[in-house]
């Protein structure tokens, strides 16, 4: 809270500071700041202030100008890149790592990232092209290929006099140790060079049972691992095990924040890349299929509905009471898809232990039925003063929990055997079967019973 | 991919030995383990079997053994444990850092964990003790107590000899500097000690201007630090300012794994700390509450339903398209809502630019109204020959959209400003109200116009 505080300030100061226009004290105050506080900074500008703060930062500070929009989000940081001209964003593009860079360059229209590449110096585009190249969230889009490798011949001492002279790799927390043909064969950590003498050679005090990733690795896989094995960094090597970059935790968190996003998204049918300010436009685009979808399977189930409308015109109370069997079901089947499908995504669950999950959910789900089945059906017989209609009510309930809670589970395990995302479809899937078995097992019991319900 | 392979093989030999009963061989094979892969295996044995192989590994190697658990998490962790006999934990505790140790004996039944505690050495049970004493779910609570902090007084090179003595100390990235009374005065990388002559004084190459997480800071804002500032570790200081502790990001990682999960449960109505293998009883227990609630509203929403009873008695193609009416409602109120959740829990959305939130999600929302109440108008006028019915159906569809959207911004909104977790309760105010008005405008409409509909 204090650090929001903060940055309440320095956002009230610059406004003030842009609204009697006083261009060199505000170049002074958002010097001073963090990449990540100006990165919220920005966020919370309106966006013609946001774009002229940053025009002041750019044209003095290029560097910092670029570490905060990194901090931005590759997204929102390249469309306020993208306000500046191919030149300008070709010389700012130069002053932060490649990975950064290529990531920004990549949201840009692509016109302009064309024309950005163009101006970069040779050798830089060459480093964010090759980037690109790799498929979208896999280690080698977002590795930095500028990774600190020293070669197995070199001795302590000289290893820290290259350390000493490269002063800007940025976060180096391991050595990786090389042989002459750039394969990737040891690491050493920075401590150990502290410990030992100067004349050891790497070779000696490199561990060679080292954990590394393939450039195509899923990048979920690779947060994974530096998660599991309490790593600093990963070295990200290609099909001959030779170091092609490395990929930091820092980069790892961002990974792990965005999958989780990702899965939440996609529980309630939405984009995983959709954020609060995505253009309406797009966002209208992205969440249309479905909603559309929705829109069919909510008339499959109106259909069932429909079967059963004879019924409801005896009987008017069953249309008072449906909504209720359905939405039970649907608030049963979320929690445990939730739950399977989260455990599914943490690696808790697996197809060897999912019997246990099925028996424990369908347990449940039948508890869930007794009970909250009960209290529904003396509240409806209570509404009504039809003890049948209660009983059919609470019949349903426990028919449609139990069904809830195994196609909550088996669904998502079901998607996951043929290489679905379980998030991506089970909500819809689960829930149309609960509105469907909802609606079917109230109004059919009611039918079958009809005799003994009392007419309206 | 290649590392559940290997994983998986391990784990077919596990269970060989232990069927042959080669416990030298099992020992052998465990002992060549990562502790993160030593936790998957447990995790996808059967207990029995799991039970065992800790038993196996305790005995001989119990600081892999622990290590171990505390990857397992603490809760799974600590009913492993809990297998053993007091006398026995106390020693275990004390071959892993003491935060480890803290988590894992606080999830030990009552009896056991001050049996523990008893039995440690006093100096390391003080240390657990005064962890547990600060409050769940904070910095304190969180860290690790053993800090490496040196005098600001001493020289890089007295420095350097102090970490080649401390070798215990585990994952050390900073050496924070102190004043004669421990309070926190700076922070000097690892990388920098490298760099500089050894005779160099601490005070002069620290950096003064550092970062740090109070003891009772919630857990959530010492990670949302570390990852914007892309730290490696925060020191944890007192009210005094005096070093408490650190945190490291691999325990960063943990927590911003957890808060995800507790964001994606809670807006399923699931306990944050609700696993796939939480005992039926206490997920029965736990679920219980979000069902009831529900229940609770839907009989709110069927009261709605009862007050037109007479209506749709006359037209029972009403209570076919209500449910159509209510679902499409509640699935755009869910995507709305998550957007808006997530982007207030990852800090994108704050008050001062709701408002921009507020009016691109209305303007979705009735863009959606027209588009999917005209197909669903066209669709039921196609089903019932009744084109009235489709006018009402397609209207009630568009007010209910506007309400979604607005309802699923400023719900969340709203809680977030009397300080309640927006996760938490948002999704059933909402959905009540999507359910509410679903029905209301739907069946309202055709109350009023019951006239022009075509009797069934």
């Amino acid at each position: 809270m204090a650090a929001q505080r903060r940055i309440d300030l320095v956002l009230d100061s610059v406004k003030r500071l842009q609204r009697v226009g006083a261009a060199a004290n505000l170049l002074n105050l958002l010097q001073k700041q963090h990449p990540a506080d100006l990165a919220q900074i920005f966020s919370e500008l309106p966006d013609k202030d946001r774009e002229a703060a940053f025009s002041v930062l750019a044209e003095r500070n290029g560097r910092l100008a670029m570490e905060a929009i990194s901090e931005l989000g590759h997204e929102a940081g390249a469309a306020l890149l993208a306000t500046r001209s191919a030149e300008e964003i070709a010389k700012l593009a130069q002053e932060i790592a490649s990975d950064d860079a290529a990531a920004l360059i990549d949201y840009l229209p692509e016109e302009l990232s064309g024309a950005v590449l163009d101006l970069m110096r040779p050798k830089e585009s060459g480093v964010v092209e090759n980037l690109l190249e790799y498929e979208e969230q896999t280690a080698g889009r977002i590795m930095n290929p500028n990774v600190f490798a020293l070669s197995e011949d070199l001795t302590v001492g000289e290893a820290i006099t290259e350390l000493q002279t490269n002063r800007d790799v940025e976060m180096v927390f391991y050595l990786y140790v090389v042989d002459e043909r750039r394969h990737l064969v040891g690491v050493v950590s920075l401590r150990r060079l502290l410990l030992v003498s100067p004349e050891t050679p790497l070779k000696r005090i490199m561990t060679t049972d080292l954990i590394s990733a393939r450039v195509d690795m899923d990048q979920e896989e690779v947060a994974r691992q530096v998660a599991s094995y309490n790593l600093l960094a990963i070295p990200v090597v290609d099909e001959e095990n030779k170091i092609a970059g490395v990929i930091t935790v820092d980069d790892v968190i961002d990974v792990i924040k965005d999958e989780a996003t990702e899965d939440i998204y996609r529980l309630a049918g939405v984009a995983g890349d959709e954020r609060v300010f995505t253009p309406a436009s797009d966002t209208f685009r992205k969440r249309l299929p479905t909603l559309g979808i929705q829109l069919v399977t909510l008339f499959a189930a109106s259909a069932v509905v429909a079967v059963f409308e004879k019924t409801i015109g005896r009987v008017t109370a069953l249309a008072v009471f449906m909504p209720i069997v359905a939405g039970m079901g649907a608030t049963a089947a979320t929690q445990t898809l939730t739950v399977i499908v989260r455990g599914i995504a943490l690696g808790e669950l697996t197809l060897s232990n999912s019997r246990k999950a099925l028996l424990k959910e369908a347990s449940i789900g039948v508890g869930n039925g007794i009970l909250l089945g009960g209290v529904a059906a003396i509240v409806a017989w209570a509404a009504k003063g039809d003890p049948v209609l209660g009983v059919l009510l609470g019949a349903a309930m426990i028919i449609n929990l139990f069904i809830a809670a195994t196609a909550g589970t088996l669904v998502p395990l079901g998607l996951r055997a043929v290489k679905v995302d379980p998030a991506l479809a089970s909500s819809v899937v689960v829930t149309t079967m609960t509105d469907v078995i909802g609606f079917a097992s109230f109004l059919g019991l009611a039918m079958v019973f009809l005799r003994y319900l009392a007419k309206t």
